[in-house]
């Protein structure tokens, strides 16, 4: 299926004009297989249950990724703490364990294993530089120790401490990547996405982009702003981009977690096969070259990216063979309705029904500025309330 | 977790009034996987890919599901014929390797095996009783040799040819249950469920239900309908559902099938796992004793059912470990408003948003019923063309 | 635009296989306007605003009404009691004013008056017989003094009712129309659609039928089952239908009333003119020779009814004068796409957006027979509540 | 109902910090009686059809409108040419009838009479500014010889055309008013909404504001754009908003014309009349004083909007005597879940369905712009053609 010869570094394809296509999000996805808890979102399943983890990179692996991340979300110490079962492991012995299964599947084809680092409770409550990046540093010996082949920051919400991963893991002398959780309106101080980019860059990453939070449409938009930054800057970097796989129209600046459906309803948001199709082209269109996904992301989404890119890639993936062009699976199905399906045109234009008659298209994110926002209005609604309107209306009874 | 004491069959069980929890459809899940190519569904992975099979399966045990079901949905001789790379293995091959994933994982906890077999194309293309029965009966010399606890006929639009399934199955002497895929109206000659069930009862079934097509209230209605027809024919039988995890309140008599986003664009219909409580709830109080899911469950979804029915059965799934009640997990969160999520009535009363705005919320299903009604419509449109009117628009507009 | 002649009376024109084309609902109507109070919904404007009454005649007969009906829904004496400014004119003034108004503007065109009596607050009550009868007679004898063309008894929710008001209104010697405002489930004792046409055929009517309540769709099935009872009986009958002009699929048996939107909050289930094309196809198709409008119903909408059976009535109404045939107004618009819209098949097929993305499709219908229904599922719920699992919880996790 | 005392114009009423309350949109709620047609949307009802238009003049001021608009909109020379019916009347006799009715009506109450131009099709065929200006001049002289109270120049999608306009009706030495109908991202030469205002504001005009095409909400942004623009100059003004009555969350640049559903599928966009009332607090607090409603607007929507300000102008409009406050209407309604709706948090957090299931909430504007693009995207298409993949497909299938 992939083309022959020895594995090259992510930098080497990058800088050759491949596309590197990503994995999909295993804290969401092993939540529904059961071995992840949504609250904690901590990954100790790479040390607990090993064959879950491992069956899902090889899942993704066929689905045509070349990317195997490491399941070491949220797996620095800060985060582990008295978070449940998390704490029958060590730090060390989780992050350990999923760099041997990324590595054990990444060699069964052709994918490079990625080491990640992510945001930390430690930042958050105002720890200093110094023990933030000691944090990162605990994580990047372990990833240093297996020698993973490139290394990601991701999941930042402030750009400063993405700043201060980047500069640890750049002591490894690998790859970089770093994405950040933020959308069009920048970092959550209000750091624009391109002068986020431009920080990372200046600060050692090699590759800079988004993950998470929104949809793959707003992230494509959002790291075209970073791109346009870098170039501004006159500075040079390769794009990446690893949404959520679910449509997020109605969010705020923070992303999906404001979403009232997050996490446990998020259903009727999924993205079909045919959507990953759109978001692969322009992800392509814009210029990004490391292409994947994040929460909500299934094998069969990876899979529809690489089918959409197969022809600038030169082939298709493996998990293919279980799969028609464009639903040409359905060409020998019994029912001539169902057979009518069999085409692209079909898929591409079907605005699927969500079956929800009761539910609306979209909601209203939580979040103190929109309550706040509500509060300013209860005041006006105050200022006319039943009670002071009725002499009015007594009134105008009265003169008719 | 589960309670201690020798394994005992789904009979012992169902009589004693306890709960069987079933699992959830293998076809759908491992073709997001990337093991089952829609059009065909045929179960080669079973021999293919066995331990992506042996994953989905300790996965709806850890969910708590108590039946493993054999991965051998289409897997008769006659459908596995022409069907691509099925073609590799032989059904007896494809027949064995499943009962032996199934008996592997049941032997991890609390499950039984169960057999599966399915409507054959020998039917549709009328053949004989006896040519039909041949076919069920190699799938039966297989479950019989590798010992399977009871035997399910499943699948079927049909009730004459799920009679013929249930007589060949009842001559191993195991217990044997009955599903139709049908909905309210019947089945596809229009006998009433009640009616079907009195017969599948009368052909030896133990257990009589519904499986698959369509979406879990619509499911459990429908047994309902069974078990009234049933008890009127003064016969006695226990009761099994294992609906859809899609909403499907736009269906005609057929089912998803004729829903327009068949099959490869139904994520907006995926139900949730609150929907799941709902749905477990319902077919509870109804009087169904086994209770699964087909097409669309993932393991979250079992898990559900089996947090729902927690109190009655007396335990957890091992899931939950995993899993906060009704949301929980979400206690610990940083964000106020995320945190204000953790509770029962917040996520039994959302209605959940699509994100797509220009989508519906319900199709009108393809189907000639349905075309050929659009035909006569059409008829009637013809006959005020706007050439016919144009006259008249002239008349009226002179006349003033 | 009409066909000379001496104006011929209801029954000569249904007779000779003519279509009459009914008025919209002034209720609602000058509600909008503001000449009715929504709550009471009494007709008191036509003695207090008579301007407003007969402009609002005149232009549903410009847009094609055959039948100006007197604005004298709910100008029962009984029902005028305790009505805020209603009382400010006797029964008799109001009934009288609305005849008078009826008359003026049906001279001005090819149309009949007629006489309408509606359900009343006396037989709600339980008064006996007479005393309903009596209510009856007050109003007729106004209809009788003024001469009008013939009588409609409507918006009966039981039939009995209705054959007592049929019963009277014979006695005047006019034609009689009945109309009750119920959906397929039948009337609110639950006596079938096609047994009250029977009744009320063999109470006297002439033509019976359904008007209000329950969208065209709905009111033009139950006319259809209407008319097969009364050919089952072996009777004969002409069918009216004047349903309302919102979409209302949710409703349960009681009608719009009970949707949550009742009666300020429809305007998003208003029809389109093109809706309304396909209404009047269908009465038209299923025999229905009296096809009007009530609540919702504004002029475009007769004209649009009007416009649909044009080549059937051999002319198009003065309005259509200000109306493009299928939008063909739109023919000389400066921007080519909105050019474009000028065609029928554009209309017909559009998928007509709410501007609502926060909004469902479909209500719940609030009743006692839904709450009773939610209180049942209350019940369950409480079985398993969040207390009541937490042990459970703890176990499962104990357990690992 | 109002306040005695002699009728004061309108720069002493906002000078005094008064609110003034606008009427609606003539042209399409006349459409819908019958009297205007879509696509020429010329006034000659003003002439044809008087009582028409009078009886809309009165149900505005009955529900609190201070301003009857003459009903002159696209009634200059060069848009009456070649417009049908319009042509049997000169342009002075339709803009002396409008004056006359506007004036008569006005006279029945606290309202003044407003002479208005809008844009013409000289401006958009490139005519020179003096020859624009001479067809303004003709319709003012008729305004001056009917003395009008003041003057409104709407409905400009270029702010050039609409500065002529104002230096034209300066001439008079009445007040003059100025509205363009654009949205937040300015005219249709992409002059922003803030210099828009000040061109008008130096071009003489006392108050200046947007019109038509947008939502109330989007309307209400657009002018307190305009506000901040002309407080940015050191200049001062009044403001005035006149919206849609329908939800256009999905509208482009151009606005609602841009939308599938203009002009006659709307109609489930239409605005409640607590939508209102949410748009009249806003307009009012963003410091707007001359506010009223263009397409869409009926009388029940104006009312609305002097009941949400009944506190601030002290008094009810006429109209109120047929509504109860906040739904009050309803409190004596016989069935006790109605009853509950008669309540201020019932109606404001009504989240109002549809009824229309298979329809979508948000549609893709029509458009050059969409349209191109749609092209483009159809190039990336077709370089993923299924033809050019199905080699790939082969060879997936044969490398396994």
């Amino acid at each position: 299926m992939a083309p022959a010869g020895a594995k090259r570094n992510i930098l080497q394809r990058l800088d050759a004009g491949e596309i590197v296509i990503g994995d999909g999000g295993f804290v969401f996805a092993l939540e529904k297989r059961g071995y992840v808890k949504a609250g904690p979102w901590t990954p100790e399943a790479a040390a607990e249950h090993p064959e879950a983890v491992r069956q899902l990179h090889r899942e993704f692996l066929r689905a045509g990724s070349n990317v195997m991340q490491t399941f070491t979300f949220y797996a620095s110490d800060d985060k582990l703490e008295n978070r449940g079962n998390a704490q029958r492991f060590t730090g060390a012995q989780i992050n350990e364990a999923a760099c041997d299964l990324a590595r054990e599947v990444a060699n069964e084809g052709d994918a490079m294993v990625a080491g990640g680092v992510s945001q930390t409770p430690s930042y958050l409550s105002c720890k200093s530089e110094d023990e933030v990046k000691g944090i990162f540093k605990k994580q990047l010996d372990v990833f240093v120790k297996k020698n993973v082949d490139f290394l990601i920051a991701e999941y930042f919400e402030h750009v400063e401490e993405a700043e201060w991963a980047v500069q640890v893991l750049k002591t490894s002398g690998k790859p970089v990547c770093a994405s950040l959780c933020i959308g069009p309106d920048g970092d959550l101080n209000g750091v624009s996405p391109g002068d986020c980019a431009v920080r990372l860059v200046k600060a050692g990453a090699n590759v800079v982009g988004i993950n998470c939070h929104f949809d793959p449409m707003t992230c494509v938009k959002t790291v075209k702003m970073m791109k346009a930054g870098v170039e501004r800057a006159g500075l040079k970097a390769h794009y990446m981009v690893q949404p959520l796989a679910y449509h997020t129209p109605d969010c705020n600046c923070q992303g999906f977690i404001d979403l009232p459906e997050f996490p446990f309803a998020l259903e009727p948001r999924i993205l079909t096969r045919w959507d990953m199709h759109k978001y692969a082209r322009e992800a392509f269109s814009v210029g990004i070259r490391f292409i994947g996904g994040c929460c909500g992301f299934e094998p069969y989404h990876i899979r529809a990216v690489a089918e959409e890119l197969a022809t600038e890639r030169g082939y298709l993936p493996a998990a293919s063979e279980k799969h028609g062009n464009w639903g040409a699976g359905l060409e020998m199905h019994t029912k001539p309705w169902v057979r009518a399906r069999a085409r692209r045109d079909y898929w591409e234009n079907l605005k699927p029904a969500s079956g929800r008659p009761t539910c609306p298209s979209m909601s209203t994110p939580d979040s103190w500025g929109v309550t706040k926002g509500h509060a300013d209005l209860m005041q006006h609604k105050e200022a006319t309330s039943q009670d002071e309107l009725k002499p009015l209306f007594e009134k105008s009874k009265a003169s008719h």
